[in-house]
């Protein structure tokens, strides 16, 4: 068992969050039933929709102003060599970033979502107009030797989340996308899957497409060692401690703030989902606010999925992080509630009913 | 094997298909190369841009005109009695799309597309000013007793398509999403995959979901003896004359003109890629102007995939037609190729890359 205790502020935040609102499914779900179409039928399109009305308190809202949060740190653990790319890639990405080169830029505009860039944890000194400095530390402590943060320091890590969430909801964001930037953070995430769910590294660690035997091998030997190193309980707040990055703690963040603020987040990749399960472990009700999106090629990613009882609806292959899968889902989950204000009912087109009492049968 | 020789127009058409030009897909491959990612981090949006420039003559063309084009018609085995709606919902749904209350309209117009609904075989009379108007014949024969369709009216309605491909690459239309309205066409398109794929219809006809037992057992027997009253060859014009509806004579046209006009053409569910799979049966080359979009419900549709050799990338378990799976992957195809154009390389943005030969590594 964890000896840490959450300070009152994360204790009267978790209590204050909210259930979904049963009156505004309800009315959705009616509304559902009547329009032009076999019951059913858009199947999760469905599904999310109810979700979403359930989130705002009224049946199917426009969910125009958009955001991708992308949460930026860099992780101690780079010093035993397990990324394919160096520790400064960190810095050097969240510049591409605020410069408009990088390809969760792209896929923004293309979601019409601002992007909102934040250093909760880079190395190297970062300023530019547009990025949010939240830095709490300059990256984590090497997670092989030492906690990756203080208890302090990942408390403040999750405030800068909620805030980001509220200060969003106060420029009326409506919809959200997580992403991440963090050379390292896969080993991380894989760490903190396997001392959450009991998972042997095999499992958690990634192979991606390519990677080497060796380059494997060394990745889950270093994994290995962590765990054996803290011995880390299945507590979010301990493993989080140990093993998490502050881009991770601060997503923990994000997803009690979308809660706490009743805005709809989009989870993407491996680390945001790990992000998420921590939040969900922490306060259950957190998982009505949140949406899956793709399914990476890391195979940790799908055990995360599972343990958040969710099931990803897009399979492009990816595997960049950002939150690029986050930001593919957007436009369908906003266009899904959109749809069904604009949809005629049987009786306003005049169109049949079905012959027999309704069975889902593709027409 | 068929009696059926095909007009000098089509072998013309057929023969006038240019493959993929390897000279824009080299250059845009290269483009990958030096944006700042890993390699092939970005999956199928990779594989999908480079096909798109491919099939463009260009790399990472822009796709700003959009369309979906929904092939409307009856079917004769309506009569047997299994559809879980009347026949008449075919012409409602149609005036439905006109006025646009359709599921089709709210995701038509999120991903930008035009609606180009085509009355291609509708039996009631049907007149809007926004309806292309190409009636071939007033719905098919019922396939239980007779051909489908007589030969002349297949031609004729795959000249519509191949035409509607024409129009619309005449206006700047640059990526059209495929669509389909017609009460009981999943009973033609479960014969025709039987006949094409040479599968019991246990593995082609659908469920959905909770069709009743029974009315699954009546619409497979109806199958089955519609089967046995031809023996249809698995060659597509035997089979396509006998089983088809003239909505998915229209749709191999829509195929056909697709590589013609060099336009990117997104499937949608179970009946359009039933046409994909019969039109890259008469012309092989089609093949390369089509992409995949989501997986229906329908148990047949993975069949169909799996022998047009396509992975559908989105499942929100949907099974309504209309073109509606396919307006879902719309704007993501065309966020793909305007991603790639405006991401910076490695050396503009000065980031550095990977430290090792390029493995594939998740960061």
């Amino acid at each position: 068992m964890s000896i840490f205790t959450a300070p009152q502020k994360i204790i009267d935040w978790i209590e204050a969050i909210q259930p979904l609102d049963e009156v505004a499914m309800q009315d959705a779900q009616q509304r559902l039933h009547a329009l032009t179409k076999p019951h059913g039928s858009l199947g999760k399109l469905e599904t999310f929709a109810i979700q979403i009305s359930g989130i705002r308190r009224e049946p199917f809202p426009v969910l125009d102003r958009r955001a991708v949060v992308i949460m930026a740190a860099d992780h101690g653990v780079c010093a035993e060599n397990i990324s394919a790319y160096p520790q400064e890639v960190t810095a050097q990405m969240v510049q591409n970033v605020l410069a408009g080169g990088a390809a969760v830029n792209g896929l923004a505009k293309a979601a019409g979502a601002h992007v909102c860039c934040i250093d909760i944890g880079v190395r190297s000194p970062l300023s530019h107009p547009n990025l949010v400095m939240e830095k709490v530390a300059s990256g984590t402590a090497n997670m092989t030797v030492a906690p990756a943060m203080t208890g302090s320091d990942m408390l403040r890590a999750i405030t800068v989340g909620v805030e980001t969430m509220q200060r969003l909801e106060a420029t009326q964001t409506r919809l959200v996308a997580m992403g991440e930037m963090g050379i390292g953070n896969t080993t991380s995430a894989a760490a903190l899957t396997s001392a959450l769910l009991h998972l042997p590294v095999d499992q958690t660690v990634g192979t991606g497409t390519g990677i080497d035997e060796t380059q494997w091998a060394h990745k889950k030997t270093v994994v290995q060692r962590t765990l054996q190193r803290h011995r880390p309980s299945d507590e979010p707040w301990d493993s989080l401690r140990h093993l998490g990055g502050l881009e991770i703690a601060g997503m923990v963040g994000l997803c009690l703030g979308a809660a706490l603020t009743r805005t709809p987040l989009i989870l993407d990749g491996y680390t945001t989902t790990v992000a998420a399960l921590l939040a969900v472990r922490i306060a259950p009700a957190v998982r009505a606010f949140l949406f899956p999106s793709h399914v990476s090629v890391e195979p940790g990613h799908t055990h995360v999925l599972h343990a958040l009882a969710m099931k990803p609806w897009i399979d492009a292959e990816m595997r960049l992080g950002e939150g690029t899968g986050a930001l593919l889902a957007m436009p369908l989950l906003a266009a899904t509630s959109s749809l069904f204000r604009g949809m005629a009912t049987f009786e306003q087109a005049h169109v049949s009913r079905a012959l027999h009492k309704e069975n889902g049968h593709a027409p």
